[in-house]
């Protein structure tokens, strides 16, 4: 099972998997600002690369339909992968590495991801292996390398051969060949991306339509036709295996394959090494300098640095050490780490949802506050001069509104002031806010903070006559499309999320002393309340908020419902807006500890629907305990445990938080390694238990920005403000010490924050000094503090 | 190797192959007016019904594009399939038939396809087996029955399990599940068709979103998770049935398949039968429908009568007998029905390219001409009232033009007249042109002559300064998109076309006196002679016509051309249109069997393009020697034979005739079973000699109606005109003597056609009295004729 290191260097971090069987899904990542990989413990490989749409350069089998990247991913026999048979030519035997597709049962196998690498150690018929895969910080091409070592003792030379056999897949059905290029020393497979309209010619024109396997050593021999390869063997026991040399095959509108053969000889504790670069070219030309570029051993040791520089600035400003090593890795290198990747890349599409393309620069915030800063820029030069956000953000001049982009969503200009409220807490940098912006249909700027306000504007004027929000195609739930198509349906979480933003908005202008005039401030704290009036008057219902009211006037998310009862965002949401007193608070935490507390986390609605429900939509159809249909889903569940910890629940809310990371004792339910939190756990627990707590395996979350808060602001309870940093530090029952440290505008504090029977306030000391109001005030850039915090214990 | 049966009874008509290696992907086909299925010999199957476009249920593991059917359709281990594990429990043995997935070698083994079934007979550990797949009539449902006898001699019971395994494969992201539903003793997978835009919802509301696997016997045990099923195991020996029996597993957003246990105790020459229903529906009622429509043994008689009475409707007008019984049977059987296939349901698309549902229906002529008649109507229902006929014909409400049907072609206009002139030499039916007919931007109607005056018309203008015809983005050959997208380019084909289209209509306008006014026919003659003058002003060069001149005003399809020297299509053309002399014919001819010729027939260009050229377009990206690009196409081909017919080279017609039939002797080549032509054989020739010759096993292909017209108006010579039948037959020097049946206007003609050393002109005698003219007068329906015609021999 997997067996998490604990060594706090980002770079030196590891999880390691130690069967290729009892997790077959379990999957490592890497990336680059051109391409992503997931990289599955058993050899499969699901790779993309832009130009600037997602592409594939390693095909399935068949002609697969583009499309976003699905949860629990399926895998087959032919899936794309990167395998190594090995035979021993003496005894005719053999296996392949590092699992797929032989599936030999091997004397030792480990999958690793390390930040910037994915390897494997086997060893088999006393051969010792090492595979490994990394990439580079600026091109499209995967760096494997394979070393093979004889460990048998006294018996004189081995006679073994190796193939590497890297998967292309059906790649077009125009034109697809392969062959090997002896002057490159690399497999080159060609295909035409098919098209049938004169100006897609133009478009396609300039695509990497080529797929190299360069090697860095001469090949005893090669084999490029898929079918031919295999035979009547099957891919786990190739034709082409039972020669002495495979027969250097052309694939000519083939299924191409690059396939080497070395045959090796190897004395007691000898070894063999390679190098291959795999991806994809446009031309010849380009192939040459990929191979000049990274195939030596010294190039290969330079790109593997630059790489481990690229991912290394995955960094956040918080690192932690509790008595959990499993907890303080996943925060201190996996967070960070897939955090990184969303707010560096934006998910590799060039059209995010503009709430994730805000919420992942949130998390940037905590990584390089900078690029969150020109993030926010570019959104609101997107906005509509009527205040309105579109549903995407196009990245560059050919981006263009794709998938469920094309849906329209009410709910885009909610996240702007909660998300730069992270971004002044990072940084007190107010002068963000005087930034004048251009519109997507106005050449005149406006401020920032006059941005803000038009988008607030919008949202208190997009409501129904009783100052509900009207949640058109979707809110924050996608798949919730059919409430309010007709334009009457309102929904109580995007009612909540807008007072939500306004309140939060004035805390900012008050905090931060933004200049916006006084009746401006007046005038939104009131439209929060008498929004939170209404949805207490059109959506409290028994012992929590209803979810919405749809086109046909129905509530729903109620007792009465036999199906999605209760939903969890409207009661996280109604604790952060104000809505919810205290004592609707505890009745709704009670309601959601019985009907949506599971052991994998706290599910977002129950029971899951069974049946189309067509004045709610497309949620209702997807699959029982899937995705936004009541699995733990858990950018939903972060938005509870933030607002349980406003609320003052710290011991739930860390409970909560907790399940959302993945964690040892449940990957063996989960099926997933901790590295990546998934963006859900399987739920509809009380209707599918079996299957519940199952790994969507989806590494593309909102739920990380979130989460960092929660850690950082909460948990740490080290958040920004004005002029210095608040210490409120919001220890669980069981949790009596945190130490760490924390970089916070150019400062460095190592803290210790620690319960202590002998206070009833917290307190907090730098060099036994105490801070007045727990606010300390940052000298300035490369101060160092060592901080001390007191945190009162109850028993 | 393929044995083809020579029973001359289209319903006992059957092809037969005894080994499952020799030729991987040999596959039968079935359909109805609702689905198709090509169902390979090692058991995969390639299934769509109409919803109304195509669509599958049961699919490949991973999201495939939905798109027109491909060439060369590539096949892997979990590619959808209909098998069935046996083991012997007693031995602990298994295997697998049809032959996929397990690959055991069986003791015996045959493929059948019959008109209407196709079936394997096998025995392995003395079981014998047969397997039968068929179809309804009307409804979505594949119609399968196993059994298994114990040939085991004076051993007592032996105790086998078997094992009905259908791919039910990825269905949705949305939502999949399957499990067995003990009411229906059915397994019922449920999806939901991924979509995100609200008015999908509505569009896919009625699809038939399930699949369903009825058995007539209630298993042992069951088994719905692909996954689980398959194990560490592998498809080829799933984990599964290393248990007594399977764990009836359901899939919930896991990749559904359908599997039965049946654990049966078998004395010696005791068998066992089931009967299965496989497909699609939209709900439960529907499958039980389904079963009780067509599940016990007496309504499964009576489906198969209904579909037996189906296919026998594709019976065309020629039977024929000579020394070769391969190829009669495929004219008298195999033809027939894949031209009736094109013909009755037009490929199974809503939107047939004009050019392919105006020449599948002159193939329909051959079959019912009143078929053949409503469609010419449909096709001028949709022609522009300026004369242009669109690039596809919408066959229903919600049809749209979709594929190559959005790219604009210029040819469509010439297959009017053309296929017209089958239809009246089949049926007389001049009443036929003068039916009004609205367009589709007018509801004013004309008389159908007067649409095809419209059309030539349309064609005579869209010319050039020269005469020549203007080739937009393709005519005949759809991918040739580059040569005049500019508007500039022309095409020697399409100029060509244009000249025979004019001098045809003229033709039939005066063989049956057709009513139109005297000088159009002669301004029509004219026009043709003045292109033809044109054409050979501008395109002859050396030996033969050039292909086109380009919008760059560069002729090309000449020795000039390092690759496309030679095109096939401008020199057939040019002998139909008159262009040609005698003289230039013998030199094109000459140059085509020195160029173009192969052992697998005659290639469309030479040499196959290898790389872009920007000023012909797409025919020059796809492989060289696949499809347009160089392959032996046959539609291509086909056009040749007709051509030399009409200049008199009836050896060389014949020839190129001939191998257009896929044949035994080739089958190693081709990969293909007699009993359909492919759209082409891969050509190259020169280039890739050891991939030449092979088929794409595509039966969709425009050759058909013009290979039957050959039989019956060329090689049989029995040719209907205004009153009667023309007898002029065209033997090849190598065969003496074809007998057999001409239906023609309702009346039975028995014909000899034999040769004769004592005659220098044919003489024709209906019970021994010579026929005046050689036409044969018909007395009206259901009259019989003794037909003996004599050819001179020449020696």
């Amino acid at each position: 099972m997997n067996n998490i290191n604990n060594n706090h260097k980002i770079e030196d971090a590891t999880v390691k998997l130690d069967c290729p069987i009892s997790m077959p899904k379990a999957s490592g990542f890497l990336w680059n600002k051109r391409m992503v990989l997931q990289v599955n413990c058993r050899g499969y490989v699901n790779a993309q690369f832009m130009q600037p749409e997602p592409r594939k350069y390693s095909y399935a089998p068949n002609i697969e339909e583009k499309t976003f990247i699905q949860p629990e991913h399926s895998y087959f026999s032919h899936h794309p992968g990167r395998f190594f048979y090995i035979k021993d030519e003496d005894q005719q035997q053999s296996f392949s590495v590092p699992y797929e597709p032989m599936r030999v049962k091997l004397a030792k196998f480990s999958f690793v991801q390390s930040a910037s690498e994915i390897y494997w150690l086997i060893e088999h018929l006393e051969l010792k292996i090492k595979i490994s895969l990394s990439l580079t910080a600026n091109d499209v091409v995967e760096r494997w390398s394979l070393s093979v070592e004889n460990l048998r003792k006294g018996e004189g030379k081995r006679n073994i051969s190796i193939y590497p056999y890297f998967s292309i897949g059906y790649m077009s059905w125009m034109n697809q060949s392969a062959t090997f290029d002896e002057q490159l020393n690399s497999i080159v497979a060609t295909a035409v991306t098919p098209y049938q309209k004169v100006e897609q010619y133009f478009k396609n024109k300039e695509l990497k339509d080529k797929t190299f396997l360069i090697a860095d050593k001469k090949p005893t021999s090669w084999h490029t036709n898929q079918a031919t390869f295999e035979g009547e063997g099957g891919l786990h026991s190739p034709d082409a295996l039972k020669f002495l040399q495979l027969s250097n095959n052309d694939a000519r509108y083939e299924t191409p394959v690059a396939i080497y053969q070395y045959r090796e000889s190897l004395g007691e504790n000898q070894s063999v090494n390679y190098q291959f670069l795999f991806g994809p070219a446009k031309d010849n030309t380009e192939i040459a300098q990929i191979r000049d570029r990274y195939l030596n051993s010294s190039n290969a040791r330079k790109a593997q640095q630059e790489y481990d520089d690229y991912i290394a600035q995955g960094k956040a400003c918080l690192t932690i050490n509790t008595d959990n090593t499993e907890f303080d890795d996943f925060v201190n290198h996996w967070l960070p780490r897939q955090m990184f990747y969303h707010g560096d890349v934006n998910r590799l599409s060039t059209d995010p949802q503009t709430r994730n393309y805000i919420q992942d620069n949130m998390g940037m915030c905590y990584i390089d506050p900078t690029v969150a800063r020109q993030a926010f820029v570019l959104a609101l030069s997107q906005q509509h001069s009527n205040g309105a956000m579109p549903d995407g953000i196009l990245l560059h001049a050919q981006a263009e509104l794709k998938y469920i982009n094309q849906v329209p969503h009410a709910d885009h200009c909610v996240w702007l002031p909660i998300c730069l409220a992270v971004y002044l807490n990072e940084t007190g940098d107010v002068d963000l806010l005087t930034t004048p912006i251009a519109f997507s249909d106005s050449d005149t700027p406006k401020l920032f903070s006059e941005h803000i306000d038009l988008a607030l504007n919008w949202l208190v004027k997009a409501t129904d006559h009783r100052g509900l929000s009207l949640i058109e195609q979707g809110d924050w739930c996608d798949p919730m499309n059919m409430v309010g198509y007709k334009g009457k349906g309102v929904s109580s979480w995007l009612s909540l999320a807008t007072a939500y933003a306004l309140n939060t908005w004035c805390d900012l202008c008050e905090e931060y002393g933004i200049q916006i005039p006084l009746n401006k401030l007046t005038e939104y704290r009131l439209a929060a309340n008498t929004i939170n009036e209404s949805v207490n008057t059109y959506f409290w219902h028994e012992q929590w908020f209803a979810r919405g009211i749809t086109d046909n006037d129905r509530l729903f998310g109620t007792v009465n419902d036999e199906e999605g009862k209760i939903y969890l965002n409207p009661q996280s949401w109604a604790m952060l807006s104000g809505a919810a007193s205290a004592e609707q608070q505890q009745l709704m935490i009670a309601a959601i500890s019985e009907q949506l507390m599971t052991p994998y986390g706290v599910m977002m609605l129950a029971p899951s629907y069974t049946k189309m429900v067509e004045d709610i939509g497309r949620i209702t159809q997807k699959h029982p305990g899937v995705s936004e249909n009541g699995s733990v889903y858990n950018h939903a569940a972060i938005f509870y445990a933030y607002s349980l910890y406003q609320a003052g629940e710290n011991d739930l809310a860390f409970e909560v938080l907790s399940k959302i990371l993945p964690s040892k004792a449940l990957a063996a339910k989960s099926g997933q390694l901790s590295i990546f939190v998934p963006n859900y756990y399987r739920g509809a627990y009380q209707q599918y238990p079996e299957k519940a707590g199952r790994s969507s395996q989806l590494f593309n979350t909102g739920t990380l920005a979130w989460l960092y808060r929660c850690l950082v602001e909460e948990l740490c309870g080290l958040k920004g403000g004005n002029g210095g940093l608040y210490i409120a530090p919001k220890l669980p029952s069981h949790l009596n010490k945190i130490s760490g440290q924390r970089m916070f505008r150019g400062a460095i504090i190592h803290f210790i924050i620690e319960k202590s029977t002998q206070i009833t306030e917290i307190e907090a000391y730098i060099d036994g000094e105490q801070v007045v109001d727990n606010k300390l005030t940052i000298r300035g850039n490369n101060a160092t503090y060592q901080l001390s915090v007191l945190v009162p214990a109850h028993d």
